[in-house]
This record gives C-alpha cells, sequence and structure tokens, in this order.
C-alpha cells in the first residue's frame, strides 16, 4: 500500500454526505433481492484503463500522474509496480475481480519468447496478489490490435503469419487463465473487421474466425480448462467495420460456425450505442438467444460517434439495464467490468477512486431501482397484461401450442371481419412512473 | 394508353443526347458479361411509389398531380384506372417486373371479405395486363403496418386477434402470388419491433414471428406455389426498432428459428445506410450466408435519418452494389425494384418517367463499370493478392484445410519470434483507380 | 366541459400516491426560488399536437379517438368544439398559457379571403375563452409548411407570389395577435430551407428571409403591437436543410440583417438534438447572445434520427435545461410549450390528459433539482473556483480590463518557461454529485 | 533529394495510363477556365499529416516507414532531415504551396525559449528551400490542443497563465508568417470549446477568445505584416463540442466580436460532414458572409462518426466543392491544403505519392467537371429559370427594390385568392443529368 496512501481511505458513510471518497449508494454487504450487492454486481477493474491508459487522445500527448509507471525505469520493475498499485486500488474500492489484456501486464520484449517469459513472471506476481487478497479473475484476453502486424486484423487477417502469431496469444492467454483460475475468457476483434471492402474477401475473412474460435476450444479442452467464452461485439471503430457489429450479428456468426455451446457475449454500453441501439436492447437480445455473459460498463455520448468509455453515471440507461440483468438472473460467472478511463482532465492519481465510486455507485443506484420494480411487479405487470390474449383466449392458446394453420386464423379473421378492439399502452404515464423509481 | 400521351415514347437514342425521356445509358438489349442488360438488370415497378403515393410527408399535404387517380369518384373504378396507368408506365419504360403491396391495388372496404373481394376483381384485371403485355410479377406483399389494428405490429403483436388478421392477409397474399405466378414474397416488418422495451417481451414476440413464418410456409407448400420468401431488413422507422435490423440480424433470427431453407433476403440501399452500413456491406453478408435474394433499389441522403427513399443517382455506391450482385451471379429469380418515390416538389406526370429513367440509367453505368471493374479482373486480382499466404505457404494450406491446432500454429509463430513482413494495402491508389471504372 | 367528463379532475394529492390523474411533483402554488411552480414554468398547451393530431405516420393511417373532431361534420362546427375541449384541457391541467398555428383553429376554405373569414370567427369565439378563464396567448404562429403552395419555401421560395401569400398569412397573424395580446410570435421556418443545393440560390433566399423578416417588424410597428419575435431553429426536416440550422446560425443571421432587437430565440429539445447538440447547449448559446425567448418543451430518441416530439421525461436533461433557464433570470415573457405529441398507440382520449402530466411533472422535477442546485451553489461554485485565476491574479485581470497585449501575454510566458499549474476537473465526480439533485 | 529516390520522378502521362506515379487526371499547365489547372487549384502539402503522423490510433501502435525520421537520432537533426524530405516531397508531386503547425517543424524542448529557438533554427532552413524552389506558405498554424496545459482550452482557457502561452505561440507564429511571407494564417480551435457544460461559463470563454483574437489582429498590425485569419471551424473532437461548430456559427462569433474584416474560413470536408452538413454547403453559407478563405481537402465516412481525414477520392462531393469554389472567384490567397492521411496500413514510404496523386487527380477531375457545367451554364441556367419570377414581374421587383411591405403583397395575395401556378423541379433528372459531367 504506497501509491494510494494520500488518499484516504474509503469508508460507506451513508447517501447524504459528500465525502468525495465514500461511496452514497454502494453498500456491498446490503441485501437486495435476497443477496448482497457484492453479490449481485460482481465488479471488476480493468487493468488497461485504470494502469496504462495515458491521458493521450488522437490530438494530444499523455497528461496522466501514475506513480506507479513513474517511479522506476526498468519496464519490468514498472510492470510489477503496475500489479502493486492494481490491486491496491482493487483494495480501496471492495472489488472482488479484475480483467486484462497480455500487454496491458508485460512489456512485449523482442520476441513472442520475452513476451512470454515476462507474463510467466508477472502472472507470478498476480496470482500471489490474488492468493493474498482472495480477488478473482474475471476474464483476460489477448490484445491483437495494438501491435502493427494486425493492422488487418488477427484471426481475420490476409496473412497466414499473422494468423499464426494470434494464435500463440491466445494459446498462452488460455495457458494463464487455467493459471490464474480465470471464470471468463474474452475476444474483442478491433481489427477483426474491414477498412474497405474493395480489397476484402468477408466470407473467407470470417470462416478463417470461425476456425480460430474452434481451435480456442478445441485447445481450452485439451488442457483441461475451458473458461466461458465470451465475444464482445463492437460495431467500427478503429475499423469501418468490425465482424462483431452488434449482439444479434455476433449471433448469427456464432450460430453459422456452430459455436453457440461454448460462446456467450460480454455486452458494452458504448458499443451499443454506437450501432445504434440502447444498452437494455443489447442486453435484450443476448438474452432471447440464451448468450448473455458479462458486461463491460461505461457510457459514451449520445451525440459522439467514437467509443469515449466514460464512467457510467446515467442512473436511467443503467436501470433499464440492471432491469434486464436481473430478468437474466443475473451475471453468473460474469461481473461487471469497468471498462472506463478518467478523462484527460482527470489527470490525477486521486481520480481513479472518484471515477469508480462515480460507477459503482450508479449501479448500485441501479440494482436499487431495478429490484424496486420487479419487487413492486412493475414493468412484468404491465407486460402480462398486455399479452394476455395469447394466454386467456382459445384464438391465442391455439397460437401458442401450435394446433393453429393459417387457414385456421385466416377463417377466423375473416368472421370476425377484421376488427380488434385496440387498448392504449400509455406510454407516456408509463415512463413517467419508472421516473419515480430511478434512485 | 391514356395517361402519359402528352410524354413522348421512350427512345434509345444512346449517351450524349440530353432528350429528356430518353435513355442515355441503359439499353435492354446491349449484352454485358454475357447477358442482355434487361436480364442481368431485371428491373420492376412499384406500385405504392409510382401510383398510390401523393407527396405529402409528416409536414405537409399532398402535391402529386395524378390524372389516374382523380378521373373518378369510385374507390374500385380508380383502383383499375391505376392499374392501366401502371402498366403504361411499365410499357414506356421497357420495364418486364412489378412488385404491389395488397392494400396499394384494392380499397380494404369494411371488412375482410369486401378487401377480398376487391382484391379478387383487380388481380383479375391484373392477369389481364400480365399476359396482355407479358410483363411478370417480381413480388407481392402484405401491408401489415398501415392499418391501426398493426400499431402494436402484425406477426409480433400483443393480440392474438390481431396476429389472425395478419394470417388472413398473408393467406389472401400467397393465393394472389400463385394466382400471378409471383417469383418471390417479401415481408417488411414495418411495425415487427418494439416502441418501447418498458411493455415489450422481446423473447415472445420473436417467437410468435417464427411461428408465423413457418405457418406461411405450410400455407405455401399446401396450395403447391413455394416462391422465395424474403425478408426485407430495415432498422428502425416507424418503430424505434425493427426486428429485421440489418441482413446478419435477419439471418441470426433465420437460422435460430429453422427457416433459411425457405427464406432469403430483399435488400434496400437505404435501409443499409439508416442502419450504418454500406448497401455493398449488405449485399456482401447476405452472400456469407448464401442469402442475397433481390434487391430494393434507391438511395437516402448519409446525413439524415430516415428513410428518404429517392431514386438512385450515387454512381460510386450503386456501381459497388452492382460487383456484388455479379459476384452473386446475378438475382435469380430476383430483381431490382425501384422503391424510390419522386421528390414531393416532383410531382408532375411526367416526373414518374423521368425519375425512372434517372434510376435505371444509374444501374446501367453501375452494370458497366462493374463489368468492367470483372472483366479486367480488378478487384479481384488485388483479393488473390493480398490472400495469397493462405494458398501458397505450407502454414496457410494447414489452417485451410483443418490440419493446424493452436499449437501447431503458436510453435510456428514463436520460431519466427512473432516477426511478420507487411505490405501497404494501397488503398488510396485503389480507390483512385475505381474512379476510372465509374462510367 | 365535455369531452374529458370521464375523466376524472385533476389533484394535486402529492408525490407519493400512483393515482394516474395526478400531479406528482407539480404543485402550481408551491414556492420555489421565490416565486410559485406556475410563474417559474408559464407552461403552455399547444393546439396542433393536442387537438389536430391524428396518430398517422409515414406508414401509418389515424388512429387517434377525438370526439370532439368527430361529433359533427361542418368544418367549422368542429373547430368551435376543437376550441371548447383546448379551453377545457388548459383547464383540466391548470395550465395558463397557449399557442396555436393559424391552420389549426381554422379550416383554409377555397381562398385566403374565406381562410380569413373563418379565423376572424373562431378567434371571437377563443377570446371569449380567454375572458372567461384567464388563459393567456403565448405565442401564435403562421403554418407555411403544409400548403403545396409551400412545397419550396415561404420568405426562401423561388416564387414572388408564393412570397406574398406568406406576407398574406404574417400580416394575418400579426393582427391575431393584437386581437388576443400574444406575447410572441414564432416563426419556424419548416420549409426555409432547401432540398437541394443544386437548384438553390442560398444567398437570392437568406436576403429574401431578411426582408421578409423586416416587413413583419415594420408592420408590427404599424399596428401599435411589437410581440417579441421568436425564430425556432430547427436543421432539417422536412427540408434536407433549414437555415435555421440551430441556435448560432439563426444569430448568425439575425446579426447580418440587423434584426437582433426583435428577434430571440424559441428552442426546442428535439431539435437540438437533431442538430447535434444538447437542449442546454441551445438554451446557454441563445443566454451568450441574450436571446433566450421562449421553449417548445418536448423529447426525441438520441437513437433516431427524426423529429419524434415526445412527451418530455428525461429528468438528467430537463434539469440542466431548467438550470440554464433559471440563469437566464426565467422565460419571460416566454415560457414552456408542450410542442409534444402522444405517440400512435396512447389514442385515447386520456391520454392527452396523462402525458401532458407525465410532462409537466418532469419539468416541476427539474424544477426543483435545478433549484436546489442554486441554493446549494453547487455548479456556480466550481465554476468559480476552475476561472479564479482571471480574476485573482494581475495577469489574469490584465487580460480582462484590456491592457494585456499580445506582447506582455508572450513575454509572460517565456519568463515562465511555459510552465503552468494545472487541477483536475475531477469530473466524473462532478457528474455523479449531480444525480444526488436530480428528483 | 535522398528519401523518395527510388521512387520514380512522377510524370504527366496522361489519362488512360495506370502507371501507378503518374497522374492521370491533373496537368498542371492545362488551361481550364482561361486559367492553368495550378493557378485554379493551389495545391498545398502538410507537414503534420505527410512527415510527422505515425499510423498510430487510438488502438494501436505507429506503423508508418519514414526514413526521414528514423535516420538519426538528434531531434534537431531529425528535424532538418523532414524539412528537406517535405520540399522534396512537394517537387515531386509539383506542388507550389505548404502548410504546417509550429510543433510539426521543430521540437518543443523544455521551455518556450528552447522551442523559439529551434523554430528559427528550423525557419531558416525552410526559407533557403523556399527560396531554391519558388514553393510558398499558404498558411501557418499553432497548435494549442496537443500539449497538456491545453487540456481545457487556448484562448478558452480557464487559466490565466495558459491564455498567456497561447499568446506566446500566436506572437511567435505571426513572426514566422513574416518571416516566410504567409499568405494566411490558421486557427483551428481543437481545444476551444468544452468537455462538459457543468463547469464551463461558455460566455466567459467566447468572450476571452474575441478578445485573443483581436490582441492577433493587432500584433499583426504592429509589425506590418497582416496575413487572411482564417478559423477553421469543426464541430467536436476533441471536445465534446467546439466553438467554431461550423461556417455559420463561425460566423455568428465573429460577427458578434466584430472581427468580419480580418477573418475568413478555412473549410474542411470531413468537419463539415461531422456537423452534419454536405461540403458544398458550408463552402456556400460561407459564400453568402463573404468569408470563404481556403479550403482543407479531404474526405471523412460518411458512415462513421470521427475525423478520418482521407485522401478525396469521391468525385461527386469534390466536384460540388469545385462548383462552389469556381463560383466564388477561386480562393485567392487561400489554397487547397491535403488535411490527408495515408491510412494506417498504407504504411510505406510510396504511398506519401500515390495518395497525394490521388487527391490531385480528384480535385483535377472535380475542377474539369464544375468547368463544364459552368460552360454550359447548366446549374446557373436551373437557377435562373427557377427565380424568374423575382426579376421579371411587378411584385416579384417590388419585393426586391424595397417597395413592397406586408400590406402590399398580402392584398395582392388576397386578390388572387392564394392560388399560384407551381412547377415541378424535375430534381431526379437534375441529378442524373450531373452525373454526366462527373470527370
Amino acid at each position: 500500500m504506497a501509491y494510494f496512501d494520500n488518499i484516504p481511505t474509503v469508508k460507506f458513510e451513508g447517501t447524504t454526505t459528500k465525502n468525495m471518497f465514500a461511496f452514497r449508494h454502494y453498500n456491498p454487504e446490503e441485501v437486495v433481492l435476497g443477496k448482497t450487492m457484492k453479490e449481485q454486481l460482481h465488479f471488476a477493474l480493468a487493468f488497461w484503463h485504470t494502469i496504462t491508459m495515458d491521458g493521450s487522445d488522437p490530438f494530444g500527448t499523455p497528461t496522466m500522474i501514475r506513480d506507479f509507471s513513474t517511479d522506476a525505469s526498468d519496464p519490468m520493475e514498472i510492470a510489477h509496480h503496475r500489479v502493486d498499485a492494481f490491486f491496491e486500488i482493487m483494495q480501496k474500492l471492495g472489488m472482488e475481480y479484475f480483467c486484462f489484456h497480455d500487454v496491458d501486464i508485460a512489456p512485449e520484449g523482442n520476441s513472442l519468447k520475452e513476451f512470454y517469459a515476462n507474463l510467466d513472471e508477472i502472472t507470478d506476481h498476480i496470482k500471489e496478489k490474488m492468493d493474498e487478497t482472495g480477488i478473482k479473475l474475471l476474464w483476460n484476453t489477448a490484445n491483437m490490435f495494438s501491435n502493427p502486424r494486425y493492422m488487418n486484423g488477427a484471426s481475420t487477417t490476409n496473412s497466414a503469419e499473422v494468423y499464426a502469431c494470434a494464435a500463440a496469444q491466445i494459446r498462452k492467454g488460455l495457458d494463464i487463465s487455467k493459471k490464474l483460475n480465470g471464470k471468463n475468457y474474452v475476444f474483442w476483434g478491433g481489427r477483426e473487421g474491414y477498412e474497405s471492402l474493395l480489397n476484402t474477401d468477408m466470407g473467407f475473412e470470417l470462416d478463417n474466425m470461425g476456425r480460430f474460435f474452434h481451435l480456442a476450444v478445441d485447445y481450452a479442452k485439451s488442457i483441461n480448462h475451458l473458461p466461458v467464452f465470451l465475444i464482445e461485439p463492437k460495431p467500427k471503430e478503429p475499423m469501418k467495420h468490425q465482424y462483431d457489429f452488434d449482439a444479434a450479428t455476433a449471433m448469427a456468426f456464432l450460430q453459422k460456425y456452430d459455436l453457440t455451446d461454448y460462446f456467450k457475449l460480454n455486452l458494452e454500453t458504448n458499443h451499443a450505442w454506437l450501432a445504434g441501439h440502447t444498452f437494455e436492447h443489447e442486453l435484450n437480445v443476448a438474452r432471447t438467444y440464451n448468450a448473455l455473459g458479462s458486461i463491460d460498463a461505461n457510457q459514451g455520448d449520445y451525440l459522439l460517434g467514437w467509443d469515449t468509455d466514460e464512467f457510467p453515471t446515467l442512473v436511467v440507461d443503467i436501470t433499464l439495464a440492471m432491469y434486464q440483468i436481473l430478468k437474466n438472473g443475473g451475471l453468473n460467472p460474469g461481473g461487471i467490468n469497468f471498462d472506463a478511463k478518467v478523462r484527460r482532465t482527470s489527470f490525477e492519481m486521486e481520480d481513479l477512486i472518484l471515477a469508480h465510486i462515480a460507477g459503482m455507485d450508479t449501479y448500485a443506484r441501479a440494482l436499487k431501482g431495478a429490484a424496486a420494480m420487479i419487487e413492486d411487479h412493475y414493468l412484468e405487470g404491465i407486460v402480462e397484461k398486455r399479452y394476455e390474449s395469447f394466454h386467456n383466449t382459445d384464438l391465442g392458446k391455439s397460437i401458442l401450442d401450435g394446433s393453429a394453420t393459417l387457414t385456421s386464423l385466416a377463417d377466423h379473421a375473416l368472421e370476425e371481419g377484421g376488427k380488434v378492439e385496440l387498448k392504449s399502452n400509455h406510454l407516456e404515464y408509463v415512463k413517467s412512473v419508472l421516473n419515480d423509481y430511478l434512485v
């Protein structure tokens, strides 16, 4: 405990205080819908945005003050300090899970072999910290988009050599997952897509991606460690188009390549918005395919067209998302990973704490609000009433039980002359009452 | 031939003349890539935008001068006049196919029974005109979005009675398809989606839509007339979200409900753009799923967020679309239906002719440009070169033939140290040369 | 009181009840920041969305049940009934202001003369109701976009005859404004813009619009009734581009044509979003030009690209808007006009009441939240601290008082070596605390 | 001539060859509309995208091979090599103008003083190369957005110290402009805007920006070197909102702060699109305010929401832009600066040449197409015919000459009964013929 000593210990002092370093809504041990908040939420800390992100953007140089990255000059020494700082933050915040890319935690060195050696050393350190603290690995992943070799994709590259490098990273990633007992393993295909259709063979690339995932599944089985594989959809950025555009597109792919037994989805708020969807829409689509695995918690800006990865503070959006998660029976073995970065102007060490408190409090509010709606049977009651004709009429039952034919239905309609009685949805009222559930 | 007599007969006078009523690029009998242009293009006229569209918009009252809709007062008499005008236009334009919704061609009357009787009478008239002219039905469809009963959807309605009405419309639609020997049958789910997730059970609605499509397939089999069923994706408008958001979403659905044997896609330019895709992207996605059926030709405005259904004049976009169509081996039994409407300010009768000439000339330019690229092996050559390492190296072959494992690939990469030789895509040059292919 | 008798009188029963017909947050006599809520909010009812809107959309026919529009067949008789219903609703809701377009209240008949006569008769009726109830006219306006003659604009038309018609409507509008003692007069340029630049002379059209507004000012002076003229910006829809794109564009125009003494802005939430701005941004821009006049209250959908005119229920957005309004010293003689329509599926009479309650409650919540922030000096304190170097250093003062030159500032910076001390904005924390102010 | 020796000298071999290193459309000495193409186009090379851009993006590390940046280790030695390479490229391309930011050409060092010294040394070198080659400075600018000190803006910062640093950079920029005889001086306010309105005083910041521009004008006068000052609008990115959102917003600001005598606009294609406008729209707006100064040539992707700064290859868009430029009487003393970067995957040295050829050819095509339309009086003829009633009727003349009043116009309209004769715009036909002008 060195880097954050000048920041007061986080305390749970209730919701009225404006003590900057206290949760105002999140209380890990408070019971909501029969479980503690920490069990309901499974919060996870992201290594990249917390530890390595430096505040640069396409128009600006780094701004972040990060003592743990500047108190040494040897890359491996820095890598060890970063692990310490990372666990220190989780303990201050009371977080029980974490996530990382391979390149976040260790320098790539001059060859894959050197990279592997570095990863081994650092994951030893991480394992010690996990044993010491009880903190668990929600998921790890391989960064197959930053290195120039992946400029045209990893499993969808045009180069067989690059494809092999991607395979090497995934094999190591799965070995690490086993070593650290990871519950899930994520694929975010940042460069799996195309820059231009003019020089792309989409069908060939998709076939290769399908093959790649099967290779990963086969390898995981061979080492007796099969985590839940998670695809993380994003429609674009950095690529013009990414193959895992949104939840539905990912499900089309997983069905086509017969991967639904092994893969679920890791959904992110900002990615949903960039695809033209609400977050609750994406969660609901995943639910209809029985594929809601885990989430990346953040938010974007509805009026901006790129991934801003802001900490979530929009209570209404997150409450509707939590409602979907609760209807899913929670996220298990998934969790809520803060794939969110402090603004370039929130460059002080303490902002890492403040921002996560903001995000965790938002999810705590959302959990409470969504839970109250469920306890009141609020939206569920509306839905049950609205569809009742399918359940309480002979006509409706014949549709659901499969006994109806097009002819039996058409004849019924002709007899009735096409007349039906409709009822107002009163949607304005429904939305107004929803506001009373926002915490 | 009554309504367009004051408009000169369309002649094929070549590309230099600016005679307003002459094609400058389309020549139906000209051979391109081994077939006549009319065989390559299968142009179809849309009843709704050509005949019934009145120029109103959400902020304005009708503007269109339509002699064939105002020279009588009896709705059925008007309906007959409209059929005459419709065929007159097709003959002037040299179009061989047409499309319609049920409600376009006949008044709904006061009951479904009356609607059926009206449809029978008008389709008799249409059949006569078809026999007389040799013009064929590309597809028909049922309008299940305008009538108030469908405010909450048709096959995804919350009301069993409404579901039955939709079944009645589809049964009649399939009967008409048989009568007129329709090659395809289209489902555009204008209200199949949701206005708000707050009162919607998405999973229940999707199950009902899946059931509905199976009922349609079963009925079509029972009458010995099985056209290609086509889903037409659109992401939104009028609904907040439509279930057939885009090609990939439709394919996820069709796979989930085991409908891929019967259903392909009818893709529309403007709908692609509203979903955040280029048109060529959507066509390519359909091709990867072997599901490219037919297209709705039009264009939108990249900077506007609603469906403007403009006549296609953007040559570069349409050329890239035609390239995909040619790579698909054409559209058969599909075609190119002008789902496009003249602007509110193009309100004169002659604009119907002028606008279709504009659209047909655009597709003719596109066909010629795309054909030239194929003859020159232009883009194909770039693609072949780019992916060659998968075909001409042992490593690449091992990936494609299934003999590679994650371990064999990873070991290879480790030996090479992660080093790969990359080549520039020269994408700016590729795009510049593409311009030389635009006609 | 005839049309809404079956709907319970609205009562102010406090915020806990879920009685559908009661305000839960709005209490007209409750004092907030030294004024009653009704004085702070100046709610107004819109004739068009409340009375004449029928629920049709570009893909659907009318759905609304409106007894007051269907209990007679004579257009003028209906027009009178509509006025009665309109005032009945305002009384039920406790609204003190209203707004209308000329074409909303009276049929256009077969000539402008007939239209004028109809307007005279109906405005006599309206005047009686105003005298009887004490309800006031916030603003009226002329609909110069629905009639086909305005297909290419009104004051920006390409036809001098159309320009004259627009002049006739404005003259009558100003006469009515005088008769009904209107406080403001609005120009929404629905067709003032272009469909295509290819056939448009933008400079000519803008000059004509500038002339037109001066003619209106001159006429208003000549009849001794000069209301606050309000331009209502909207970026697009129905036109490809509208000249009053947003607040800043309108201010560029008003300055260029020397109209800032007479014109302010009427800003609408949904229009702001369509222009790529938040509503609070547009309000703030207007404030910087001393031109915030009045607002049209509604909301859109951030993920849809057209004007949905929904009733406002997003509390966070509206609270930030109210904050700007309070910082502006309120809206006077402006007000908050509900330019919002019930959904196509909220088609029953009672939805008109329910939806306005939802909207008024949202603004009431927003007023309370924004007032609490002002009382706590919350955002103001952050701002004061953030800019303090301009006020408490010699350097800063020299900039503000005009004594600094580029050289004096540059020399100062060179001496300091370009080193400056920066402080984090802690924006995540700021946003989190903001949530505690949402009611 | 060292760095590009392996790349063949660019030759003008006509349009049929596909020699990669030859222009196919641009011929500097070819006369179009009475001037040579190089006089009409004033092409300029941008230092930043050509020389310092490294191919990194928010998800990837550098990819570019740039011999001139890696053949030395001393920053000043590299800076000199870069100048040589920069002029070498211009000579190969036949470009006569260039543009740069201060930080592009020289290292910032450890203090402003060191930065100034570096700038002096490098601009001496540049001056020599200018004298040697005859190449001229189109404009220079100060980068006041990359350095962390500008995280909250430069002239709109919250810190007086930062404001002084900005002043220092501008003073040096103007001194350099004088030294190199710059024709224009650009302000792009990358961080002049806000990240959040919650902590921003927009009015205060705009006042400070107005002051700042006056300080710059005063200083320029004092050194007897007054270039055309150019504001470059961009709506957003990196900031949530930038104050110079678009052309109209910039004109509102310039009028408010009485700066129109000194400032014109530098408009960029991709910035126009991000603001929701076509490029030709922005150019036309600038023309109506007599403020079209210069342009940044590039293009974005209509379906992506960030600034991709691609080389322009969309012929139809650029032709419409060139049409506006020709109607403006050209850009003088402005020019066409390629603010465009090669793709991350076009990482070889030769791509710098190829991409500029692509862009220059596109503008050459556009010039020829727009010139042909002007020679044929194509669009101008349509416009003249369309507005003729304002010029050839007494009514129209009375509007334009100021003799009309609202009453005279209204009386005229009443006499005519509101009846007007309208003519179709035939817009589909107009667009189709436009295609025949695309080269």
